[in-house]
């Protein structure tokens, strides 16, 4: 036991009360230095790659926190040592499972995140919390910024929650969240959550890291719809519409109906699993607990089909080919011969002096050139 | 007048009533270039892309498949002049309607496409009907191979039928497409249908790149299905039930209600536009005209609301950026040093010997040390 397990230890002391300190963000400016020093007993210094490996594989969330923290720098150096440590942990990667949550701001991501947690907690498991949310920058942390919405779980030592990698575009947020993924697994987390909010373009994303898909939804339907983007009702493999409670229980069984209808209408998925929805309130723990048994029945089934096990070849395959084309096109659009034309052929696309296909054939022969 | 026009007024005098020679085929081998001499009265010549372009201009629709076929040629010459010819064209392009139709084989495509046509023309439209098709290299042709599919739209002057681009990437093959609607629409054609088959990845595409996007079902929700690409149909502006004739009518009826409570649950489209679902039967030409009117009216709400043309401003950003997109991918791919190491990295991705980022990042060192 080091000093890293000793501060863990610490703060999921059922004894402790107080608000918790999520382990990783000692590397934040926001927490006082002085005091991470004292606590930590030492300056925080540099460690190797095999220090980090062995601290991931020890399930020691601070060193995994400082891992992923390389993971999302921009720093190349950092990158390099990500990638090391990665490397190391592919082999103790990928024996849990995925699952997707995806719903509006204001369908109770955080609650239903929170009361599902605990179930898989209380039935012994271990389970990160990872997020997708390219808009982040822009909207200032709008998804798991604020740690403490999570309170309950964020005091458990068999949880890990990890806000979403500030900024970027999304391929490369993206890439950051798969990355944790495997750096989460290697260190012993048997359950992962990719929350996201359903109004972007990071669904597709998180379809193609995940074993389920999950939809959070509202009763009332067409309001709460607003704001879901068209096609990700097609992805979900469940969708739960959350709130049923006291008034809203008639209403949410009403749309859990239409629901039912509708997903009735959709081709059948690739898994062989016919999509559900489900009722249930994260409030009052209702509900919840049959989302995760309907969770393990579809893992149970598509293990059993072979389903899950090639899902997850192909995502890996296709992770390798989305990295290569994210890669050469940051190549091509961070290019500083690129970046000033690229304005200008847009504006002439925009005002149709020219086809898009000459434009683009333009660029790429500027492009190729400089090379 | 020349010799081409006077090949097309022969081949669509109404006197003629053999089965015709689709315009611009006199390039393929199946046709005899003895015959073709003698009745062009000369050896076909090369067309200078003034000549290509005033042709095209005129309306000439020998010309235009010639312009088509040096489009659809992988011969970097050919490319050169056919990207001459669109530059040129831009300008007299953008002034069609253009409609995405999409359904399975057998939910009869071309008879809905040669009923909704001869409305079209009646009307004194002006019709060009393409087809994106990626997988026809290995089924041969599964759409629009056979153009005397369409007996009735081929005979007809103002309609011009144009078979897929054989083969290719779906991003090359929807280039092509794209480029040819340039070129039809400055020969004068005001309405393009783009017909797909809604099985493949084909149909973002062509949503890409249409005003509207018409998917055509069969009655007996839940069979037809079956081959349907989940997410087509929250893609979809309208359903058109087909076949809502004879014994089928009730169970068409039946489907439209099911279809319209399911559609009631998406979300609303950007367009402000709400997703409609008729029957109709092209074979006995009912209900096809009320899908036209539908179209129309589609139209002209978005003309009004200013989507229309917002929409095709960002359609052509769009395809600037895939075509970028799809060329750096292309020189990767088709990179000789890649294309061997490729196989290699993909079976240790499958087999979980390394993680996707890793063997992306390794293949691009290669890359780019290689340029």
């Amino acid at each position: 036991m080091d000093v890293w397990d000793g501060h863990k230890h610490v703060e999921n002391d059922p004894a402790y009360k107080g608000l918790n300190v999520n382990k990783g963000v000692e590397s934040l400016p926001s927490v006082n230095p002085d005091a991470a020093k004292r606590f930590l007993g030492r300056k925080r210094s540099k460690l190797t790659v095999d220090q980090y490996v062995e601290g991931i594989l020890e399930g020691n969330v601070t060193i995994l926190s400082r891992a992923v923290t390389m993971i999302e720098s921009s720093k190349p150096e950092h990158q390099e040592v990500a990638q090391q440590i990665i490397e190391k942990c592919v082999p103790y990667a990928g024996k849990s499972v995925r699952l997707g949550i995806t719903g509006v701001p204001g369908a109770g991501k955080s609650t239903f995140i929170e009361a599902l947690g605990m179930h898989i907690l209380k039935r012994g498991g271990k389970l990160a919390v990872l997020a997708i949310d390219p808009s982040s920058e822009r909207s200032r942390g709008s998804i798991l910024g604020d740690k403490t919405r999570m309170e309950k779980l964020s005091a458990e030592k068999n949880a890990y929650i990890r806000p979403s990698p500030s900024a970027g575009s999304l391929g490369g947020v993206a890439r950051k969240t798969r990355e944790t993924i495997i750096l989460c697994e290697a260190a012993g987390f048997d359950t992962i959550f990719i929350e996201t909010v359903g109004v972007g373009q990071s669904e597709t994303a998180v379809h193609s890291m995940v074993d389920f898909f999950l939809l959070l939804m509202l009763a009332g339907a067409g309001d709460e719809l607003q704001g879901i983007k068209r096609g990700i009702m097609e992805m979900a493999d469940a969708i739960a519409i959350n709130k049923a409670d006291g008034q809203n229980i008639q209403k949410a069984k009403m749309a859990r109906t239409e629901y039912r209808n509708a997903l009735h209408l959709f081709p059948p998925t690739q898994s062989g699993w016919t999509p559900r929805v489900e009722i249930c309130s994260s409030l009052f723990d209702e509900g919840v607990e049959d989302v995760w048994e309907m969770i393990l029945e579809y893992v149970k089934m598509t293990r059993e089909n072979g389903y899950f096990s090639n899902n997850r070849r192909e995502q890996s395959k296709y992770w390798m080919f989305e990295s290569i084309n994210e890669q050469l096109k940051n190549n091509f659009y961070h290019h500083p011969e690129i970046k000033g034309e690229l304005k200008q052929y847009e504006k002439k696309v925009l005002n149709a002096e020219t086809s898009s296909f000459i434009a683009a054939r333009d660029l790429l022969n500027k492009y190729f050139d400089k090379l």
